[in-house]
């Protein structure tokens, strides 16, 4: 999320993970150090200088590249996605917040150009990915320290490698880290549709688990419904549908979920709570309803559900760089058997920016905004 | 719970624990099996017919014993609680409801009368609580199981033995179990009045950790204060106090606390979880205010909040006997050092029970309604 720019007085280096973020944000750069040139230049960047609504407060500027040295790697950024939590950075709604001016998005694909001398662990060629929230993705290119990117394997699809750094990896997290499932165990979620949502329907499949996914009603229900079932979705209900007596034959045929995974909020979350099993776990990871958690304290006591929230960021500063590393490589195994597709992605020049940030806040828009570069 | 008078047709034993007991009420006893002798006799009980207010529902009867016969033990009871769960049974608020009729009651004290020729735990003289709830301790005397039994040392106050096998378990249980809290550590709780709270204070001061006490407001507010910091307690407030931004002082002598008892819910709660650690768990084991707990999805994602729930009566059925005697023999230990003891109690003779269930549902009743039998 830094602008790894040329700026005046001293470089900006790229975060490296979110602690070193906030001692970089500590260090006082304020916002007249930012100088990104208005003249023509190969670099160019999605900058935001104030929070708010993101189709207003984005902007496509130029940027000159510093010197590649020491520890640096020359990054020519291939593609990025729009993801929820990249809007709610812009929009000042995150846990992790840029000192402004920054660049935006947190997740892309990238291919080294040029690596400075005491880079071991990547060469010209390689990909990249950014080690952690807070680089600012959505550029042409950039200097970053090598510390703030993880090389991954060139052999999986352009749309999945620009996808694979946060939703799968928030997926699989949640599935493995809360309740311990076995095979024909099931999982219910809400926003199944989101990219999470298909993540966890895939590796969900692949862990033999199967799946409750709740959506919200639309015109085109059934498109929606065989699209996630063609990905492994045992079960595609609405938020309506839910809530009838007679969703509960379901539980004839597949266990009562031990995990629920929440990203609405509000009364969705209320409905999940509503059929985990005694024991069972909610997790929390995103609150598309802008309503709060609710339990009821009779859940609490006498059913001894579970709330818990997850945060990708958080799991990264509580784990090691090398088991990033072999989450990432994890998921690209189930890439290559076909078990994890990216998304239905609508790919869009960096340069029609505007598009794609306004379908990333449309309802109902069923494929992931990613940024070419 | 159950009815262990003379039944028609056959002998009804008091359930063992919460499996048997569901055990015991699926053989289909009916509500005309039971036959509590209209003729006067020297065991009384406390007896509801229906749910509701137990003002209204529960009556003074006579029953008969049964005779003593294999592991059978006969009990004379000495003193009795009334508890909020005791309230919260009878009215049908609770997640273990008996078969009715029922004599009222969970918790107690008692004296062994007389054992049957294969009871090999227990000896006249022996003091002795219930293993679990559903027993029915509001009567005079009864005919238990020896499963449904332990024995306890006769070593400690009476009202600490009446009053120790609900509330200072659940406190000792909910320090222990859900954070690994280490001395200087702090906890903050609501309802810090109740018998929990009253436990909680005690329990953790022996510990060596703070307590941050929250209260309602009430006129004699400063006496109250004074009690509880008698008790062990670090700080004591009202939950108008906990509100204002200079109860954060606090935190400049303790560190924020990681774990949060609630009885409350509501707003109560709220406040609880705003002071919490991150990555601190909040365990509710009442609900007061008859609201449900809420947690905004950013405590749960960016602050990893933890909400759980705890019931004695599911940790009993999770664990042995022996680890239930073991819980209990820490306590007794620490009642013997002083370090825990019975909250103040109000005796009540048994046909005064009236009083003493009015005296229970009172707000700011400081006293515990003990009935002596």
């Amino acid at each position: 999320m830094s602008i790894s720019g040329r700026l005046t007085g001293a470089r900006a280096r790229a975060p490296l993970h979110a602690g070193l973020f906030e001692t970089w944000l500590r260090r006082g750069r304020t916002a007249s150090s930012y100088s990104a040139s208005s003249e023509p230049s190969k670099v160019r960047a999605l900058i935001y200088g104030n929070h708010g609504d993101p189709a207003k407060v984005i902007q496509l500027k130029n940027l000159e590249l510093t010197a590649v040295e020491g520890s640096d790697v020359h990054v020519r950024m291939l593609a990025a996605p729009v993801n929820p939590s990249d809007i709610n950075m812009i929009q000042g709604n995150y846990g992790l917040l840029p000192k402004l001016p920054a660049v935006g998005g947190n997740e892309g694909i990238g291919q080294v150009v040029a690596v400075g001398s005491s880079v071991s662990r990547l060469k010209p060629g390689d990909w990249v990915i950014p080690a952690s929230a807070g680089l600012g993705t959505w550029r042409t290119e950039a200097v970053f320290s090598e510390e703030a990117l993880i090389g991954i394997p060139k052999d999986i699809p352009l749309q999945s490698a620009a996808t694979l750094g946060v939703n799968p990896c928030t997926a699989y997290r949640m599935l493995v880290d809360f309740e311990q499932l076995q095979p024909g165990d099931s999982v219910i979620q809400n926003a199944s549709n989101s990219g999470v949502g298909q993540a966890v329907i895939q590796i969900a499949s692949a862990l033999r688990l199967k799946t409750i996914n709740v959506v919200r009603d639309r015109p085109d229900i059934q498109k929606l419904t065989d699209r996630l079932k063609n990905l492994g979705a045992d079960y595609v209900l609405t938020e309506e549908e839910l809530r009838i007596p007679e969703t509960k034959t379901i539980f004839k045929d597949v266990p009562l979920p031990r995990l629920a995974l929440n990203c609405v909020g509000g009364k969705s979350s209320t409905e999940l709570l509503r059929h985990l099993a005694p024991g069972g776990t909610m997790v929390t990871y995103g609150g598309m309803a802008k309503q709060p958690v609710t339990a009821s304290v009779s859940l609490l006591i006498f059913k001894d559900l579970r709330l818990r929230g997850f945060w990708l960021s958080q799991w990264k500063k509580n784990h090691s760089s090398d088991e990033f590393k072999e989450l990432i490589l994890t998921l690209c195994d189930l890439i290559r058997q076909g078990q994890l597709t990216a998304p239905a992605c609508s790919e869009v020049p960096l340069q029609d920016y505007q598009q794609a940030l306004e379908a990333s806040v449309k309802p109902f828009v069923s494929s992931k905004q990613i940024l070419t570069m």
